[in-house]
């Protein structure tokens, strides 16, 4: 098998320290139960292991291909997408009222992580229906979620995001896409939607886009987008399927990675107008895009986690295997290399990034479900504020270093690594999108900055550090690795509060200046906040060795690992905070032609 | 032009930071003068632009093909190569006895940079075939001398490098590769070799193999290995072409990146036997294998710094074409990228890293030359221990670097990064090889301890810390950002020392720990000693911009990536020194089943 879910950690990690039992607790979350939850995870390992992951390499060697606006997906997806449908995984986190599972997010997690480890690719098409039902529940009319939810929910159909325009990647308000009302409640779309992944494809029986256009009297910029739902098919008042709609695929794109996947150019309106109902009001469609934008930010920093780790499956497995070089501290003959101290310091950065990544992104998690379902209004705001902060971290962290896995995992295999056969060459192809789709990490980063530090003070990054802090001060007594680990969190975590201070204080005087440090500034949030849940699963891990509980080599191979994040990846703290605090007058000293 | 060679950045780096003065001073180098230097890159850097670079994308595209046993390289490469070989440019660093231009390595070293910039998979033709050269012209007999040199300085033939097979690669010691003595003076060479590069194609008459064999008799392990040189056609005694010999290309490889250079699976002697003669003593292969391997090794370090040139001009390209979004500081409407100030942080970044990694490469080269032509023996040898301290830290950092910087020129497109057509990924999939081929990083970093640091006890590191502490003392009065440069530059050495001192204090009670902390050692060097070249060059451009001398805007931009060089790159050195001195514990402590 090329990928089995790493599901012991990934349970540890759920009950642990993202605490299942209290989202468990909540309103509205009581199926979660912990049997529930490991069943449920067991379940969808299996799928993503026997059905989705064998279709990884054909994906990547017989990519989607284009002929006469239609689109051949690599054989076997279909099949694969239907049975994913069947069998309720598009529905986890949706609501049971549409066909859905209605189960917390804390749960939901997970299953894209595997579903992502298993296929990149594949994992798309959910992920973009998961951004296009969550916009639908949040700003649909009764009639848009009665025609659309449940078939989404079901796999019968699924959705897309259509932001991008040649002219307007990261800045949206250069969208140009027209919406005309025909005075029918209904609008005609025109304009070019560029890199819409799985804009066309034949997987499901319709295609529903949601699409950012302009309607005629609409202010410029930012404020005057709308957001509309267009579907491939027009769908009839009984729900069958009606009309080919005026939405056409003219292309999709030859890329590094993620080969599977298409990415579509698709022109609206070419032949007499798409034909699209708003959603929501008029103008506010930016902010509803940020719904689906959040969710499948999260959602993208679950691909980073995924290939992450089935990077680190495959260059353990090589590693295993081959066989090279004496062992250093002597040995008859040549040894498998993971017995070599550098392919071991590789592995363990992979897995140690993996790992921390994984636990942040759990939390983050189940902080949503606390927002969303506590019956404390203090409750959900603070969870709420803590989920806000946390997503561009969890997205462009946890992309940024599975770049970094990707490339180590090929490092590994040596010379191997770069033949294609062998399959490390396209995790490291597959990986480099993530930090760019759904917001490059400058986005992310300038999100951190603005929005979520410096608009409230620093006041919900104070309060998370004050969490920090606390595990400091649990591992205040203990000795050992424990120790070594408070020492590197308490500096990465006092280095990470200057650099808050140093955003606030300089915002208004300094505008650039601050900007210049916002994606170290992420990476360092990244690290410290990655590393103070290793540190928390230290803690955990060394209480259920003192008390005999549970597989004690799991435990002790989490402090270790957990060590080694600390030695490894806390200790770049203070470098960031260097290429912050003073960092951005190298940044900014040249003017343009000095380049 | 898809690359414009940094001449301005060459010639300031070849002239000021590794003195050329100094260098044509050395007897054997009266013909480099200034004006001559000056000449030759110029004219390197148009042919490099206009044959070679052309030929980059083409390559990618239409790769070497291999139709049985022959291999087609991409159309362009042979009448390119013919036009290199006639213009004397593989001839630049060899003796002007067999047709070279007999300059010293200072002068090659930018035109490798240059052909490296404008193709990598060009360039690996002649990079090979300098190392045949070298090999030769160190061990090879009159005769084997009198029969290859001229061929393959003037281009007519090409050389290669026979190591690896499919159970050896990093470890040589299981080379399976026989030669049985024929009673003539001849031997008959039998086994497989892999990962051979130009191992077999149509851009030259005839290829001249080196081969790593094992004799009947030869000892076990890597003492038992012998060096061997097998032509493609034999050689008649006048000098003409004569019959084919027993070595055969039987596959090629479909790898990642730098898919125009053939990498050739070769059988030797499966029809008979190759016919070969013996380079040097039976038994010490190994020795002349590494003459080839540390000039191979240097160059590829060269290839992470051309690669890191070109993807840095391509990105600053597109930064300066592609306008989204408003300025920070405001503006009327949006404005090109390289306003925003993480597209500038990127930019520097990658520059800052292509510059810092140039430097301290020419620095190294002007070593090579001294310790080759000096005639004073103290001088000789102390050159000659700075150089071989440094090639491996060259080869190892500069290629690191050149993924990384490539995986930045990649985000700088955002989107476009990804789509193949942009061009940005090629270098990103071409750089992934540069840290495996000729050495691993890890194999560079295990010499870099072991040979290079521990078996003078540390006495080589420390002198070259002198050296950059003395750098330091002249930048003591300075303000402002040399000021800046200094504090981190003296923080980086302090940690570079601790680690040094450190490695030698516990390789012999702790030599697992220790190597497991030699990629980062290798990495914090290499940030080290290039930041300290950075800091030479920003005290250089200081002195000049004081006395009023030369390009004021280019000396700015010099201390202004210095600048830079400092806060967001030597500011990295204390983390890697707690990876190092207490890192170890989590790199060794999982049992082989606990990954």
């Amino acid at each position: 098998m090329s990928y089995a879910a790493p599901l012991k950690d990934m349970l540890f990690v759920v009950n642990e320290l993202a605490n299942l039992s209290a989202v468990h607790a909540l309103p509205g979350c009581e199926d979660a139960t912990p049997e529930t939850v490991e069943a449920v995870l067991e379940e969808n390992a299996k799928f993503c292991g026997e059905v989705v992951a064998p279709l990884n390499v054909a994906g990547d060697r017989e990519p989607s291909a284009w002929k006469n606006g239609e689109v051949t997906t690599t054989r076997g997806f279909r099949e694969a997408f239907h049975a994913f449908g069947q069998a309720g995984w598009q529905g986890v986190q949706h609501p049971v009222e549409f066909g859905g599972q209605g189960l917390p997010k804390l749960v939901a997690t997970p299953c894209i992580e595997m579903l992502n480890s298993a296929n990149l690719s594949f994992a798309l098409c959910p992920l973009l229906t998961d951004g296009a039902i969550e916009a639908l529940l949040v700003a649909g009319s009764d009639e848009q979620k009665k025609i659309y939810l449940s078939n989404l929910i079901s796999g019968k159909w699924t959705g897309t995001m259509n932001l991008t325009e040649p002219q307007a990647g990261s800045d949206l308000a250069l969208v140009r896409t027209r919406a005309v009302p025909q005075g029918d409640g209904t609008f005609k779309v025109s304009g070019t939607k560029i890199y819409i992944t799985y804009g066309e494809h034949d997987m499901a029986e319709n295609i529903v886009h949601l699409v950012l256009a302009r309607t005629p009297d609409a202010p410029e910029g930012v404020k005057g987008i709308s957001l509309f739902v267009v579907p491939k098919f027009l769908v009839n008042a009984d729900g069958s399927l009606g009309e080919r709609n005026d939405v056409h695929c003219v292309s999709i794109e030859h890329k590094l990675g993620i080969k599977a996947s298409p990415t579509a150019v698709l022109q609206f309106g070419d032949h007499g107008g798409a034909i699209g109902t708003l959603v929501g009001e008029e103008n506010r469609g930016l902010e509803y895009m940020f719904i689906m934008m959040n969710a499948a930010r999260f959602a993208v920093g679950m691909q980073g986690v995924g290939v992450a780790e089935t990077a680190y499956q495959k260059a353990v497995g090589y590693a295993r295997d081959r066989v090279q070089s004496r062992d250093l501290a002597g040995s008859p003959g040549p040894v498998a290399i993971i017995h070599h101290p550098d392919v071991r310091r590789m592995l363990m950065s992979m897995r140690a990034q993996t790992e921390g990544a994984r636990a942040l992104a759990y939390v983050t998690a189940a902080a949503y479900d606390a927002a969303h379902h506590s019956d404390d209004a203090a409750v959900r705001k603070q969870n709420q504020a803590f989920y806000e902060f946390m997503v561009p971290v969890v997205k462009g962290w946890s992309t940024e270093m599975s770049i970094d896995v990707a490339s180590t995992g090929v490092q590994v295999h040596g010379g191997m690594g770069f033949i294609e056969e062998t399959g490390a060459a396209q995790y490291y192809r597959d990986a480099r999108i993530l930090t760019i789709y759904e917001g490059t990490t400058a986005i992310q980063a300038n999100d951190l900055v603005g929005r979520k530090t410096v608009r409230d003070g620093g006041a919900t990054a104070k309060a998370i550090l004050a969490q920090v802090r606390a595990t400091e001060a649990e591992l205040e007594s203990a000795g050992g690795d424990l120790a070594a680990i408070r020492n590197q969190l308490a500096a990465g975590s006092k280095a990470l509060e200057e650099v808050v201070d140093y955003i606030v204080a300089n915002m208004k005087s300094d505008i650039k200046g601050v900007f210049s440090g916002s994606v170290p500034y992420l990476k360092m949030a990244g690290i410290v906040l990655c590393g103070w849940q290793m540190a928390r699963a230290a803690l955990i891990a060394q209480r259920k060795l003192d008390s005999g509980e549970g597989d004690a080599r799991f435990y002790q191979a989490k402090i270790a690992t957990a060590r080694f994040f600390a030695d490894h990846l806390l200790s770049q703290a203070s470098g960031y905070r260097a290429a912050i605090v003073g960092g951005s007058v190298g940044v900014l000293a040249l003017a343009e032609d000095q380049f």
